[in-house]
């Protein structure tokens, strides 16, 4: 493992603004890391409404299993978070942790436990003393300010290299809302689920099932659509407060014309935070965006560009800068999508390399090694069967990847 | 790149017998290597019954193409394989490519260009200059003898370290016959088609229906159950022969109980060559056997067996040596099949590390680490929700895989 940040990272971090309603407060508490803030608090005021989307790890880890029975009510009043430790396949000790998590939070703030949300990740299979947690919540709920967005970010971080961080303000009905989130994850990311870990709060008034659309739209095209390694984790957790407190009139139905712009900047958001975490993708060394186009459908677009983005040989060929387009024609081919072999386009970094089943005429890898040399790659392949696209986005299989992962545990 | 034999390998090759009616030659063409033998030539007798099975990839070369028409009718007379450029994504010219060289050793045999098998792998997208290879098959022809296996198992690698072979005998109505295979294939290695390329020769007489029967069976359990790194080649082909030669009355359906011990044996060569593939997987420094049980079906299971054998996180586990069994329990749900987190049984090596939901009762991690600092390691997983069963084989994710796949055209 590595202090080093991510090459990939943003160059600069927004700092969040207050949201009215949300008061955070982060502690060291030692559950697996020393000398650093593992464990996040974040109050939330009466009346606010949540949404989430959860792993489809049919391993889910004790937390997902109680988020996604609470967020059913569609309320939220507090959440913690704890990093080092999934508290996944712990068993009935794992579920009774986070009830007493839940429970104890409860008590601090003055809610219903299943007005709590709990999420961890970290190591699996081991138990987590949630004691250690429940004894500082009295003290972090008096400490709890709308100003602790710093800190709470890098609470929640396990092998991340940087926080990820993302605000974007919108108007509905003339009134200026504003949307803060956080978001963990740097391995273990695959599509088809939410992110590890992200967490966005707006004061905006919705309902909880505008909430739950909003979030399963925008979803479908960030964290859906991103991949670091093709491995799921059992606690992607993804969930949306809203605590009603900018000024709107509550809009209930996500038909409403009046979220037009809510609904572009909570995507702008999503996608951003979906971004950082495969900049910070361990051990990553290049951002890659594989556009898809000519497919079948938009969902066999994008199993084509995850098979790209998905391949080893693609990532390792990204990560040694070469322009082997020949295994994004295996990639293609791999997917299991229709692909007309004969009719295939390929493109990087916007130079035609491939055409109807061969490469370009008079074809120069000269520009396109070049673009291979740079940090952002793009790949785009147009299939030719029917108008279907997607992008998707992942980094590459580095060195760096292997060091991590065959030391994570030792 | 490097020149070293993979620390997997087999301790001793066998010396593979004639077969009657084989005859095999190989020659440096120089197509992308120097120095080295990159062409075989296979001649055999006329009689001779075939069949084959090819990748999925929608992507597949041209001699794949070639090979999928000749092959339903049942006859073989010549084989030609070249290493170094795979003729895939080669347009109408690879094609045409394949043609020509199907009809020029034709021509040297003296039989129908259908009765003709090419195989090619290597570089994707670079044409295949077959003049190189027909100018030298009338020489090869006049040279080619029963006794070349070793060049002929060493003319067909890639970035393989050692050649492939098998061969067992068998009794057929009281009739010795032989079986004799070789393989090629480290990298792009994924399930549900063949190894990239592999030839098993018989001299037994059975039909080509028998031969398709006999195969398809034997490569589910095979070529179908191993995967280096998840990536479909667009060139897998595994191809069986039987000339006929040995003497026995000929079998013509795949029921007839006189092949009881012929079917036996040649599932042990295919097992064989498929092992001998995964233990060169690239950069692979341990050999993984991964048992699934309890599963819905043995489809169920196989689908889980290959979600945990193809998880970079589990594969980057083994590589360090960690017994991070956590990571398993991961790659059970993300496979989308049907387990039961509560009733989740793992052993490795034999050593039974959780049940129910949770680490077994006293767990001792020594044993188990013990076990990950060898070469072959055991996962065993039981998912507790039916009788389905399968066994994957697969390899570690090592630094090297990406120094040789990072650097392969370069």
């Amino acid at each position: 493992m590595t202090d080093a940040v991510s090459p990939l990272a943003p160059k600069s971090f927004p700092s969040l603004p207050s949201i009215a309603g949300v008061r955070l407060a982060a502690h060291a508490c030692g559950i697996r890391y020393k000398g650093r803030p593992d464990l996040l608090f974040v109050e939330m005021a009466p009346g606010t409404t949540a949404a989430g989307v959860f792993t489809r790890s049919k391993t889910c880890s004790a937390p997902v299993d109680w988020c996604r029975e609470a967020v059913a009510d569609g309320k939220g009043r507090a959440l913690v978070v704890n990093s080092g430790n999934a508290n996944a396949f712990t068993g009935q000790a794992g579920a009774r942790s986070v009830r007493h998590t839940a429970e104890a939070a409860a008590r601090v703030v003055g809610c219903s436990p299943r007005e709590v949300y709990v999420a961890s990740t970290g190591t699996i299979g081991a138990l987590l003393d949630e004691s250690k947690i429940t004894a500082v919540l009295p003290e972090l709920h008096a400490r709890a300010s709308e100003a602790a967005w710093a800190e709470a970010s890098h609470a929640i971080m396990t092998t991340d290299t940087y926080p990820k961080t993302s605000t974007r303000t919108a108007e509905i009905d003339g009134v200026t809302v504003r949307i803060a989130g956080i978001a963990k994850g740097s391995g273990m990311i695959a599509p088809d689920m939410a992110t590890m870990l992200g967490f966005v709060f707006t004061d905006a008034a919705l309902s909880a099932k505008v909430l739950r659309k909003l979030l399963a739209r925008g979803v479908d095209r960030s964290f859906n659509a991103i991949t670091v390694d093709s491995d799921t984790s059992t606690s992607d957790t993804l969930l949306l407060f809203a605590t009603g407190q900018a000024g709107n009139r509550t809009v209930a139905e996500a038909t409403d014309s009046r979220l037009k712009d809510f609904r572009r900047k909570l995507d702008e958001v999503l996608l951003d935070l979906a971004h950082q975490v495969v900049r910070d993708g361990e051990g990553a060394s290049k951002f890659v965006t594989v556009k898809v186009t000519g497919a079948a459908g938009a969902r066999a677009a994008r199993r084509i560009g995850l098979a790209i983005a998905n391949s080893p040989l693609v990532k390792t060929a990204i990560a040694g800068e070469d322009a082997n387009w020949g295994r994004v024609v295996m990639a293609v081919g791999k997917s299991g999508e229709k692909a007309d072999r004969d009719r295939l386009r390929i493109s990087m970094g916007g130079i035609p390399v491939a055409l109807n089943g061969g490469l370009v005429p008079g074809y120069d890898e000269t520009p396109v090694t070049a673009h291979m040399k740079g940090q952002e790659i793009l790949i785009e392949v147009d299939v030719g069967v029917g108008k279907g696209k997607a992008t998707v986005w992942t980094c590459d299989l580095t060195h760096a990847y292997i060091d991590i992962n065959a030391a994570y545990r030792t």
